[in-house]
């Protein structure tokens, strides 16, 4: 189950990206589980990719192939990680593209492959092989929801979004499509997420807007503190959309389509958050008035990794022990707890370090019981906010971390 | 359930310390849930406490007292932590302890007050005080085993510990009693330790051991990485073993006296780790080869508190992909994941950070199906070895802690 997602609405096409999902039976059970992207000549890409050092083998090559040249696809697999697979993970990864390049007469470079699922089993080569001719011939500009729905593993929904906005009279548009539901943590999570838009703009400046459109998005939600090995976001651009090049961080055009992108971006993580393994809450976390960014993170985290605060939200249990317990414990050595408010919403629970006077177990289960809560944090003793994102811990989670490989 | 966890056997009254403990209906439900503990005059005492900024208001008094006097009285009380209460919580301890030393006549200061339970919930004073009297007059050396049963919360057995050394043949005995079961991590644990002894040792010596000992058993178990507000561990010597006392670090008789706390501290920390809130699993972690104390404990905790990594030991599923991804998640920068090795008991699963050529799924599955288990991870750049605990994430520990208040 999921917290307050739909199913996609319609996907407004990028002018010069086309998509193909097909079965390659990777999955014992038939389901389509291979994904071709294709994106035009002179289109340009960035990408930030997980920090977890055993990172998978497709990560590396991928890695390496953006730095040497302009990509021109991406192959993705669902079903199997290709990661802690050693050097042979390295050449199974490098043989796809290879054979994919040589079926669309491009560089090998110029392809990106992408993995998710098991950890530590061989990449099935010749069966993505068998299915690349197929996944070729079918490329259309219309297939993102196909293509959404064949990178999930333990999602329950495809997870995608679109938008556009008026740069100088011209529309651009942005439509995104991102997986993961589970080994979700700040870094990057299990999650890929692909963003394709037909936007003129420099590189450098893409680089700069993906850089902080994940950093106040993907890199704040959280649902079980785990980092995958395969995590990446990327983005393409076209350029096929006509706008005039955008390539001042000044501009307004550029103002317009960074805030798009990070909207876009924040849409997709809380996503995967509504769609977190076993979730039944939607949590938002707000710290305010801390010094920095690092210590507002470190309560925000402290409170969301909590498996006490966890399961008290799964409970609907105004359980603010844990809470505070939670920011006690989360090494901020100066914190004066005598100053420090809790929020549920719009119910104070706790002031100046103490149950507040105002509040009553009534209130306190009345916001608890709703599906979307929102939790805020006073520190009293700065300037930075922070907010963000995660889940309960339900039973739910248990069976299906319990059981995912069975 | 807990795993491997037997009912204590007899317990040794040590000469100089009884225990009491009565229903002062503190529980809806009717049990034991107040503890006294009094020690001979004259005897010493050593103590820990949590580092969790919230700490609970008879951590705070406890901490005074102990500076203040030699203590006469520990007063414990479960099913109310008196934390999160503010100032009304530090005179209800301050109100308890200043009763009973008017009941025995000793100075306010030498009672020391813990508390175990639900955080933000009023001391219930007055029915403490009622039962004091009884309490007073039940004590006894030979309630070691009523005192232990009587400080449990979730907790789904007793435990406590005994054991005797002799020191130039002198018969020294050691008894401890612990309580904890969840919200369990480094730094101390929501945990409640008492250990006594009857040995003649220096205040200096008996401080010096039990830091020791905390940091190698104690601060070297989790089970959910949460942190409580209320923990403390406290030992205390009456010196009426007669045994020619104990000043001189170097000394045989400190050795063996400083192993035999460390070893109850291990058995009894451990023990909390069996009874530990749902689990089905008693897992050791031990890092091997690093380059200090540090770098060991981020993998050993990494490990031991991913959820993924938690839940496939509940299915008895040797998912080394998730130990893997939460190794090369630990945070040094400069590990080289090709030298690293991972063993479950004596089976190889991982060697120089891929899959070993000698693993099958059918040795993994063999030691996972075992309730106590051995990982080990040798990271091949140092001479420094840690050891920890923790147990495996169940369904029980959901149901456990979403219904606990209830």
């Amino acid at each position: 189950m999921s917290v307050g997602l739909n199913f996609p609405e319609t996907l407004i096409p990028i002018k010069g990206i086309r998509l193909s999902a097909i079965s390659a039976n990777i999955y014992a059970k038939k389901r389509n589980d291979l994904i071709l992207i294709e994106l035009a000549e002179g289109s340009g890409a960035s990408a930030v990719f997980t920090k977890n050092l055993f990172c998978a083998a497709p990560v590396i090559i991928a890695k390496k192939n953006l730095i040497k040249s302009e990509p021109r696809y991406c192959l993705i697999n669902a079903g199997n990680a290709n990661a802690g697979t050693g050097e042979q993970g390295i050449l199974d990864a490098i043989d796809t593209c290879r054979f994919l390049a040589d079926l669309t007469h491009c560089q090998e470079e110029q392809v990106i492959p992408f993995s998710t699922g098991v950890i530590g089993q061989d990449l099935p080569v010749e069966k993505i092989k068998d299915a690349l001719p197929e996944l070729i011939q079918n490329l259309s500009e219309d297939y993102w929801l196909d293509a959404a729905k064949a990178i999930m593993t333990t999602d329950t929904i495809p997870k995608a979004v679109s938008s556009q906005i008026d740069l100088n009279g011209t529309t651009v548009s942005i439509t995104g499509m991102v997986k993961g539901a589970g080994m979700i943590k700040p870094d990057m999570a299990t999650m890929l997420a692909f963003i394709g838009t037909d936007a003129n703009i420099s590189k450098s400046l893409l680089d700069k807007i993906l850089s902080k459109a994940v950093n106040k998005s993907f890199n704040r939600i959280t649902i079980d503190g785990d980092t995958s090995t395969n995590d990446a976001c990327i983005i393409f651009s076209t350029g096929k959309a006509g706008n005039h090049l955008i390539d001042n961080s000044n501009s307004d055009d550029y103002i317009d389509f960074e805030n798009a992108v990070i909207k876009l971006c924040c849409d997709l993580a809380q996503a995967i958050v509504r769609d977190g393994e076993g979730a039944t809450k939607f949590i938002s976390i707000e710290i305010s008035a801390g010094k920095n960014e690092k210590e507002c993170l470190s309560v925000g985290y402290k409170i969301a990794e909590s498996p006490l605060v966890k399961t008290a939200f799964t409970a609907s249990d105004a359980n603010w022990g844990r809470i505070i317990a939670a920011i006690g414990n989360s090494g901020i050595h100066d914190l004066d707890i005598n100053k420090i408010d809790v929020y549920l919403d719009d119910v104070c629970i706790v002031e100046n370090g103490r149950r507040s006077e105002t509040y009553t177990e009534e209130k306190g289960i009345r916001v608890m019981s709703q599906d979307e809560i929102n939790l805020s944090v006073n520190l009293h003793r700065g300037a930075h906010n922070e907010k963000l994102w995660t889940t309960d811990l339900s039973h739910e989670y248990i069976t299906i971390n319990a059981e995912y490989r069975s």
